[in-house]
């Protein structure tokens, strides 16, 4: 696949297309149109197709687009027909609950292994992965051939998991803790800091009463 | 507190100053300078200097800030002093897993019931919370004064839901399902799609590869 800047605002609204594609496959229904999509996800129909249109021409003038063509063109183009073997560190609060989230398993990411130094964490389980010390991270890395490093450490022990990931060689980071990480170019990383949308919504519900 | 327009970016970085100062806190370092809050969390001093500005002088030339003063102060204006009476809608694998994340009521978001429409759900608690009938969504918004909804049921009923939530007079609603949501103006909506999240961090490995 050629390599050029697509905007991240795109990539975003793909991944929410080719959920309600995935939505009106499971309804059996053949063809879509743009403006179906778009009233199906929320945005205009010249954004889905503009969208669309960094791909290639997908669909048919006047006809619209086939559903399970589309749905796999997006889902190739997102990367979901790949496996990715991941490292989680940090087994807390947040950390298990994710363990149990299944949505991991269904795009393609799995947790081969959970590490935390907490020595009363080390040994038990969380769904069907074990939770190892943290002193393991150089040697799981290698023998997993892991691509992926899942941060739900405390902040302030953030950056420093975060510069070994990436001295061990994994190729990109998501980062759950509220810590501003800095990473080599050529990594891929990725924030998802639920306590950052928390307080913005706190701040919003305070300035709004 | 006067109400003007603040960048939300701007407030995703008070939100994240703020763990800093917390952090620092709790090493008993009793000031700080714009430029060690910006090397901590990883962002220039002079953005450090306008975010803050946004809200009034702060600091003192040439000493810096109080921590625990600016920590006070950020607290205030994110709203981290105040509680949020919270519905949960969905008990699904998501939905249980956030029901059991700390963050929430750190942040005064008071998870008071869930709600969900499987009956085999219904009855079960998550935590401390009674998962109860769909069916109670009106009455327990009226009899808990419901703040805040939170949305983690498929995307196909997502939408149904919020306008039931906003018609019951919930303020604001906090999205974990993969669809955009529309909502009347002065509902303040926050989307926490984590699907989303791992689909672009998943285009971005295989573009990289």
């Amino acid at each position: 696949m050629k390599v050029f800047k697509i905007p991240e605002a795109t990539v975003m609204r793909l991944s929410i297309y080719s959920r309600h594609l995935k939505h009106l496959q499971d309804e059996s229904i053949e063809t879509v149109s743009s403006e179906e999509i778009a009233s199906g996800v929320g945005v205009s129909s010249a954004q889905v197709r503009k969208d669309l249109a960094y791909f290639g021409e997908f669909g048919t003038r006047g006809v619209g687009y086939k559903v399970q063509d589309l749905l796999g063109h997006l889902k190739k183009i997102l990367g979901l027909d790949k496996k990715w073997n991941v490292i989680m560190i940090g087994a807390g609060k947040l950390g298990s609950a994710l363990a149990l989230y299944e949505g991991f398993r269904e795009r393609g990411f799995l947790i081969r292994t959970i590490l935390d130094d907490d020595k009363k964490k080390v040994g038990s389980k969380l769904k069907d992965v074990l939770i190892e010390p943290l002193e393991l991270l150089d040697t799981r890395i290698k023998q997993y051939n892991i691509d992926v490093g899942i941060i739900t450490v405390p902040a302030v022990a953030a950056q420093d998991v975060t510069d070994r990931l990436v001295a061990a060689g994994v190729k990109a980071i998501l980062n759950f803790s509220p810590r501003v990480l800095k990473v080599p170019g050529g990594i891929v990383l990725r924030n998802v800091d639920l306590s950052v949308n928390l307080e913005v919504l706190s701040f919003n519900l305070s300035f709004n009463k």
